[in-house]
């Protein structure tokens, strides 16, 4: 149901992809969707969505990164950031085929306290959008990073294509499953 | 925001504990709440609420089984599915520390094959609930399984407050984030 | 998205068709669908879901009926009913086709007064429910009908496979429609 | 339960209209409300909701056109394009009357191949807005229409007030269909 | 919007009433209602909907109470426990009309330590169901309780009107109140 | 669930605390809550979130207001303003301990005809918004107007925790009895 696309050019990532139709406007993919990029990625402070980052005067700075953009039409919040962590235990998940020991505390995943991922999700009155972004290198990062590249993924379009088939299999898996579940009458 | 309680006596399961208002009739804890206890798993094919299964005269039984009910008073049965899966990587990053390498297809945990858990999603009109069963002893059962005691895992009453501590803290983790997201005005 | 099969054999209906997970237990198909068949239909007073009728002490009987269950997994009972209509509204632009002059009152049609539908929605705690029945023959019927045989509709398969491809049509469109609608920022 | 409101005087539609409050602000009618007016039309490229017509760079111009606009103080964009297609409806079966052949695809009526309307929906945070502006003259318009006139429709006021009537009985229906289906105990 | 309608005959309320479309099928209201009677009530302990009075064995008795049912097409039972609230409130302010003291404990009413009320909200597939029960009389009553004849109220029909034209105005300005507030473009 | 501050310092109200988010970042509290402070209240027409005192011109001023700041995260505009009229509740019922006779229409308060309170809810994509605030001084106000200190209250801060304590109990009095109503099974 979830489409995907692995874009071949690179794109930096500002945080303006982060935006409703950004991936119709740009790819022509109508309906949810998936779309994964390699980019530089510079957020600034006041860009952020997420606050606890904006209070701590935080920003992103990653000189390659893998990035995430999804866009589901439907506008619940607490349910993008459910899928947000199907994503993230997606990565996970895919991280374990090549023997990589992540760590997840949350929505964020590290290497040996190294901080592989930063991830986001936000609304509009249209859709929900969640951003997942992976170093792919990490000199010049603000905070101390690994990317995918140091940890032996050197092909990562085939890495990130993984990813977003898991994800969609997942999402397939629960509409399946909320299919099937058998209701319970009452409790009289 | 939700509660937890470990039963310290043996309890059975066959199904009937996936009620509306079981937590709350047996043991007086209001709203949402996850509840953990040991006893024999015998679920007939008719009472089994996975279709898939029923259509396979499937049945479940278990020698021992550690067992977690979840309620949460929102009839989101969507919502329900992807907190299942959430208790399930609950179970698996748990298990982690365990250094047992487990394998997750959808909402089953397997090691090396053998069949670890069985679990389900339902709703009524006022709550939803999830079971999820993990063997802790794997003689007699219907297909090729394996228990926590085989695992390694003795303290199992330990094992089942961390995982429904781990499962809490996600919750409340997911909540602060739906409420730390910032809002897109638009797409104009 | 929403899946069709048209039913070789014949099935008789006696509302017990209307019934969450009757198309999956039946069939196999998983997830949202449209089923067609061909039967005598015959639905006694305390069976019917539609309260007027009720009341109004009706029955439902054709010799040989043209019949529609649609199963949505979604449990919003007015958007079944907006769906039921846009059902309804596929039969009739099919019949446009035809060259069949038929009058829609509500969820009824008609044809020169004579009675050509019957037609119900429903909602459990997993999933919304449609039925639409077309009279193929008329004779025996409670009330004035007419059947689409009468109309000069012989081939019944081809017509309901292009029923059911209509209204597949319809609710991709709506889904494209929904995916594409830019949002209003606010009204400051 | 939906007002409704035939202007007197002549409104040029350029967007502005399709916008939270709109109704309330210039006419006073608080709630669920359709209004209908007449007037130039013109929406330039960037204003536009429909996102596949921005992509083709398309505008729309019509000299006359009679337009009306919906406001439903829900935010459910999904059954805002279920109740646009209602109103696509109305308009074709109030055609009917006047023995005009129209063919509808998707939210577009069309008469011999010259297009009839415009229609589009969109959300904000407080509401669902919708517009259906229908040609009254065809000149000078960036495709080929036509317009009500030429179809031998002269009392716009008149057709205006039918449709919006049909559109108001049509949800009434709705309402007590809801009302009146029965619930399915569950499937147990 | 809301219907009301005092019942001139008397009806004993078992908790028979506080099910979907009863008023539908006995009075022939169709959608959101209120209903008013005076009779003997009596409810079984298994029969009450409250779980806490179930746990602790409580029934229900009053030799004469004015009940109203009130019936919400619209599933949200957490929505039907605020409007359980209003027409608390609601009767709670007609009674200071009477310069009756009146303490509220929740959806409770008590009189000098002496218990008016009894109030309990649920929900089924279709609809949200409401009844408030007010003691006419009090003598034979499990506990302690006062009735409105005692309060001085002698015209039970005329207090009931008052009642239910509190709570309609009420759910009528509510629904003003949200089709009257702006929203906030988001948050950046 | 609901957290609660009183604000020892001075705000001056002008609407932009009125605004998502602005708890959590002036404040650090993230989660639902509700917030009091002291301080002079001038919102000008523009900036005002009824529409109704919008359109007559109206705006608010006031010397000394005590400020309630409510945020939900969740995004019902209806519920929002059931909320807003249990935060009313709350304070009409606070005031009856100190013997004030309040009168309540709608969601204003007034004390012989004097105008106690301003009050106004709205939603954005990430939540819902409260806003009531009482006067404490009266002079200089553009319509007749009483202040808390007049009616003999002197301790605000005291009065400001007590209605914030009773708005939290409220909700969670609602919380508990949802979790704790029955379903009813359908109405076959």
């Amino acid at each position: 149901m979830i489409k995907s696309l692995l874009l071949k050019e690179p794109v930096d990532y500002d945080a303006s992809q982060l935006h409703p139709h950004w991936i119709f406007r740009n790819y022509g993919i109508l309906g949810d969707a998936i779309v994964a990029f390699v980019g530089e990625a510079h957020v600034k402070s006041h860009k952020m969505v997420n606050l606890t980052d904006v209070r701590e005067k935080e920003y992103i700075y990653s000189p390659k990164m893998l990035n995430f953009i999804v866009e589901h039409f439907n506008t619940d919040l607490e349910m993008a950031i459910y899928r947000q962590l199907i994503l993230i235990f997606a990565i996970k998940e895919e991280l374990d085929g090549y023997e990589v020991v992540v760590q997840r505390i949350g929505d964020d995943l590290y290497v040996e306290r190294a901080k592989l991922s930063v991830s986001v999700a936000t609304s509009s009155v249209v859709s929900t959008l969640i951003h997942v972004g992976l170093n792919v290198e990490s000199h010049g990062t603000p905070v101390k990073t690994v990317g995918l590249k140091e940890l032996g993924i050197s092909d990562i379009s085939s890495f990130a294509e993984k990813v977003m088939l898991r994800y969609k299999r997942e999402l397939e898996r629960i509409y399946e499953y909320r299919c099937k579940a058998k209701g319970i009458p009452g409790d009289s």
